[in-house]
């Protein structure tokens, strides 16, 4: 008998029919004999229409009351889907993130997981139910709701489990599990069945948006095994878990292509210590999310710096950094629209050399010009036109043999 | 300085623009340096529209989800008042049922309260803020989410007066007060300054629909004087207390009105014990709702009983008593729709008589024939004819000098 943790997210329970749906899936786990706690997010569309009517009373909603508002969400779900469950003849039982035992600190709308005491939820698995809780939520050790910000659902499955000691995780969503590059635009792509954290990880950030980097991280830091799976069918998913010597043999794991993004350079600027400070606290101070940073090492006195940002951010970083490039006596800059970045991960990497040289060959090969290179230990990511990016994630992906 | 607790019904939260308005309301009580506690429903129609979705999923929803499900709509209320409430600059802070320390017993969907403990309401109040609560709900002394049932968002004001000794409970609803007679039937119909907690009882059970008579009777039972007033206007409204000896001066307070009535007649029935409770339990297994019940002293063996019903449980009183007419050797029973109840309400009735008198030539005067007749200490009722019922009460409040 096992005690497996199932997380559904909120397209998997958008719906009456689709929480029915999942019923009939966690019955059949339960009815294996198994352990199961299922951990919820809510409905479909539920959160953004409690932050619309929120905002229509207040443009900046207290944050504290936004947990109590939002923590409604999970909460219709887990009742529902314990309703589901009950009629279907599986004795099941819901608890919020308070009930549960999830405690947190105190920075609400993106609170951290404390610590899970999990004792009810034992109790009521000793009893013979199924237990349904809410993700996305706890309270602090002073009894306040809180909510743990984006892919909190996730992580609250991850911690539960953590804290329950359950031989697995699974992770239920639209995808059947982590491909070797998005199926969309390489129809060879074949599913990985197991992958180290490290690599879920680069995955994750590199634009997999399968899961996010937090819960991963989560799961490393506690040794959670985590299956990724469709809940649309049966078939197994993508295991994520701590590397094994094995998993080196595969050289690269994967390839993403993230697009949508932009070049920013910044041109003859002064080789002095100080300088980048000044140009990516600027951009810090305006929240924008810089990618790729490269500084070439400089023969003159001056240098530039070249770093991406995702498109849509441009107006926004041109107004941050004109103040700073009179600062820092820089000669100007540019922003490029149109670039893609191209990754290709796998720990396998680390005892295997000439992965760059393989990928660059492929690009190469299919015509295609490198306007920025970044490595990693596990990762290496180039900046490419775009209108060529899709062609050359599949002749990188040919290139590894990663196809099925 | 005085601790205010105030109740909002779910129309006057029904939309982001009403909450904005109990908002203000709240914070003009909270500059004239008052304690505030608020309690709400759920917004209008939340609470159906969750139901409507339980059903989807089970026609017998468990009724311990039941109670997690309905719980989220006054939780999305607090939230939301108390984000409207910070917006103008009032400081605000929430609680649900559980979080403000209302312990009920384990009967969900229809909970009683046991005790509350308000620590966490005193510390907030004290700390200068407007303290929002969930109506409806609580939870087990074991961490379960019950519901209070029918009428509970009224309860838990009232029991959270009682708990923190405040020195009114104002009950906001779409009236403003309790009326003499309903003033759509008489326009001249005046507003009760003070009420007895027993004359609101007889009211309320009349067919006065303010309140449920459990919230009067918890009020009663911990001496809170409660007042009931319109949540659309800030004239005062009717103060409901401890009688007092200036009430009994009033020998009648009011006259109700209940339409929709039939009249059940067993005639032939043999005057023996134990038939009484035949005719009864039957209607009682099924849930059939008797008011007043007359049975005459028999002269013969034989006896009429009557009984009154709402006219909606003819065809289920029919087939609970045809059963039972054959045991009991009565001769047959009709049932006649058609029938309203008329009452008179006063604690002053105790020590005056010739009410019943007065109040039988006033139907006299309009020509109106009383087909029964049931009294008790503070009230006296009539069936009448439907259709000359609201002459009826006319002539009654006319007769007892109850017009403004």
């Amino acid at each position: 008998m096992s005690l497996i943790v199932q997380k559904y997210g909120g397209t998997s329970v958008g719906s009456p029919d689709r929480i029915k749906n999942v019923a009939s899936r966690v019955a059949k786990w339960h009815g294996e004999k198994h352990h199961i706690v299922v951990v919820v997010s809510a409905m479909s569309g539920v959160t953004d229409g409690l932050i619309k009517i929120a905002r229509e009373i207040s443009p900046e909603p207290t944050e504290r009351e936004m947990d109590v508002l939002l923590a409604t969400g999970e909460q219709t779900t887990i009742a529902l889907l314990a309703i589901a469950l009950n009629q279907i003849g599986v004795p099941a039982c819901s608890f919020t993130g308070a009930q549960a035992g999830i405690v947190t600190d105190g920075v609400h709308t993106k609170a951290r997981i404390k610590n899970i005491t999990p004792k009810k939820i034992h109790d009521a698995l000793e009893g013979g139910q199924v237990v349904i809780i809410a993700g996305f939520q706890g309270e602090t050790a002073d009894g306040r709701i809180t909510t743990l910000g984006r892919g909190g659902s996730d992580l609250s499955a991850i911690a539960i489990a953590a804290a329950l000691k359950a031989d697995v995780c699974q992770i239920y969503t639209d995808v059947d599990g982590v491909y070797t590059t998005d199926p969309r635009i390489v129809p060879e792509a074949s599913k990985i069945a197991e992958l180290s954290y490290d690599e879920m990880l680069e995955m994750a950030s590199l634009g997999s948006k399968v899961m996010q980097s937090r819960s991963v991280e989560f799961a490393k830091k506690f040794g959670v095994v985590f299956e990724v799976r469709s809940s649309l069918n049966d078939t197994s998913g993508t295991i994520v878990k701590e590397e094994t010597g094995n998993m080196e043999k595969v050289v690269v794991r994967g390839v993403s292509l993230e697009k949508n993004q932009a070049k920013v350079t910044l041109s003859g600027v002064p080789d002095q210590p100080g300088v980048a400070v000044k140009v990516f606290k600027a951009l810090a101070d305006d929240n924008i999310n810089v990618d790729m940073i490269i500084q070439n090492v400089s023969s003159s006195r001056v240098t530039d710096i070249s770093f991406t940002i995702n498109k849509d951010d441009i107006a926004k970083t041109r107004r941050a950094i004109e103040p700073v490039i009179g600062v820092i006596r820089a000669a100007g800059f540019t922003a490029q629209e149109g670039v893609a970045k191209i990754s290709v991960v796998g720990i396998g990497m680390r005892s295997h050399g000439g992965v760059a040289a393989a990928m660059f060959e492929a690009l190469s090969g299919a015509g295609i010009n490198i306007q920025m290179i970044s490595t990693s230990e596990i990762k290496i990511s180039v900046v490419v036109d775009e209108s060529v990016a899709v062609d050359g994630v599949k002749a990188i992906h040919s290139k590894f043999h990663l196809e099925c």
